[in-house]
């Protein structure tokens, strides 16, 4: 089978079968000839300024196989039959790629760093504004691995909270504004807007999309109660797959329906409780007592779900599994809205207690944190 | 284990072992003592102004029984044990509460018009900017159901694109700005911004989450060449799951790698290019022969991938697939970005080709869209 052998580096390559195997001490790594052609990384086949491909697989012969490789100079050269197209590759991009494209994902539960004590998660400072000007990156680090982060000594000012997202990403903009006021209100639409107590929740889960950031900024708090909890509902989802799979199994299996009507605005969902990436990670958690109904239908299955339901309740509801604490005036909160669940405490409305929230999205934080995190390398 | 049977407006109501069995003529539908209690619409258990849910799954005794159901006056009367709970329903509501929140899911297939054959599709006459002023609803229910929606007569302004976002959302902002410019750019960052004809795809896939909605406005359009193109993402992966189950399935179950990285921008996601709901329904399609790149992993897996990649590239790409059409000055084309897959012909820079685009999101197309129909019932 082994038609040619070449070595170099401490690397050989043989072409088997029409594709290649690289040896490299005592692991080897088979390429099939479909992938080398459609990476093939020359300027006929990439655009030089964008490095976006020129072709389509439908380009491409379907009985492609490569007819040579050599390796040399820290390259694996290749030609391919019946195309005779030539091209090399970087043997260090060969032997790292699947590690590198795993990277490229900042949402499921791989990129993260559960906590499912939340003494785990109080050992994190507060980081103070001026600071997290000078150096964000930190920050949206924690964000991105702990689901939240908290600045302090923001300017109180109203409107503000857009001006942290700024540092970032784009507010994304919904029929609640560009920020919204969390305080008590004479004719509460939601009761976010009451003094009432909330339970640990997600944010617009009726949404599609979900927005994958909230920031929170509080601009006075002299409320008596009213003190802030997260809790981290990765890390439960991954408790209740450990512990009752069968819980786990039912929740992200079964879309429930998600619903606001208000103000002329009128959305709804239906989305799991646990959402699963294409490999079964956890990816996205979709939890608020106040607006969720399950279809009613086959009554074992409604029954199974509402056993499940209860059991990741448990979980969320938790004392252990809440960080608390207290938004004074120039907090502001910034967290993941699919990973992170928020509450807070009841409280009299004499004393007052005024936040300013804005929604904004991952993809703007995690853009900004690999620009800042590749200059710092 | 009938313990009562109860009737009024030609149903029955009878509870069975703690649960309630409603029958009428021959069909019954058994609900659990749970799904009642968490479901109860009293103003002990649902706020009146905001209609949230006042208290949590774990408020609720796990042991929650029927203890008496009555029908009486179009409502079911049921008292509950052990909290001696008192709640009713109007009968309507519990017989078509399913069938309520499955038209909550506007994303999946199962909302959709699908059209494998671009004929279909071609009978959609454009809507002038006028009418569509007066009654938006037609273009944006053509949005949900058949994916775009083409509007003529638009002023062909700057920035005017987010001017007809306005009319039913609101605009994404992303590093590309509110408005992005296609035209032919020096040095391009994308081959969007050169003359080359660009296969059926869709935006931003490296993006999460992605924006589920574009507009295209033709501000000028005298070049030769540069037609546009459409093409149903949704019918392709359902022609692919009927004529080769094998391939639909590795196209949902491996994730993808999309990246963008230019401009101090560095996005990426890993994504299968069909995304299913938890019930494994179609739900979005991202599809980019330019950024993708599928992860060095295990051979076979990879060499399946390229099989079904290029099993489904073909049913994108046929030229029956495809919906031709010409934006000229005034034209806005409206799509779901999740489905829809635009393409272009390649045209010379000379006579001149602008258009102006923005993204947005479906969920606030659908809630104008389900407020507006509201209204006109």
């Amino acid at each position: 089978m082994y038609s040619q052998v070449s070595s170099g580096c401490g690397v050989e390559a043989a072409v088997i079968g029409g594709d290649v195997r690289l040896t490299t001490g005592d692991s080897t790594i088979d390429i099939p000839a479909i992938w080398l052609r459609d990476n093939a990384p020359d300027a006929d086949s990439r655009d030089v300024l964008s490095g976006q491909r020129l072709f389509d697989i439908v380009d491409l012969p379907a009985d492609i196989r490569v007819a040579e490789a050599t390796v040399a100079d820290g390259r694996l050269r290749v030609r391919f039959s019946p195309d005779d197209h030539q091209t090399s590759f970087p043997l260090h991009a060969l032997l790292g790629d699947a590690d590198r494209m795993a990277i490229l994902d900042l949402r499921s539960e791989r990129a993260k760093r559960l906590w499912i004590d939340a003494r785990d998660a109080a050992a994190l400072e507060p980081i103070a504004w001026e600071s997290y000007l000078r150096a964000p990156a930190p920050a949206l680090r924690q964000v991105v691995e702990w689901g939240f982060a908290l600045l302090h000594g923001v300017p109180a000012a109203a409107g503000q909270v857009t001006a942290v997202a700024d540092t970032f990403g784009y507010v994304r903009e919904t029929n609640y504004g560009r920020v919204f006021d969390v305080r008590v209100e004479p004719n509460p639409v939601n009761l976010a807007f009451t003094g009432l107590a909330i339970t640990p929740h997600t944010d617009n889960p009726y949404r599609e999309p979900v927005p994958t950031l909230q920031l929170l900024l509080c601009l006075h708090n002299a409320a008596e109660g009213g003190d802030s909890g997260l809790v981290d509902g990765f890390a439960a989802a991954a408790a209740l797959r450990r512990t009752y799979r069968a819980a786990f199994d039912v929740l992200t299996s079964t879309p429930v329906a998600y619903r606001y009507e208000g103000d002329g605005t009128r959305l709804g969902a239906m989305v799991p409780l646990i959402g699963l990436d294409a490999e079964q990670r956890i990816r996205e958690i979709r939890f608020n007592n106040r607006s969720m109904a399950v279809p009613l239908a086959d009554p074992d299955r409604v029954r199974a779900f509402y056993t499940a339901y209860r059991a990741f309740a448990e979980l969320l509801y938790a004392p252990a599994a809440r960080l608390n604490f207290r938004l004074d005036a120039g907090d502001c909160l910034i967290f993941d809205n699919t990973r992170a669940l928020h509450a807070r405490t009841a409280f009299a409305a004499a004393g007052g207690r005024h936040l300013q929230g804005a929604y904004a999205d991952l993809d703007g934080l995690t853009s900004t944190l690999r620009r800042l995190e590749e200059h710092a390398r």
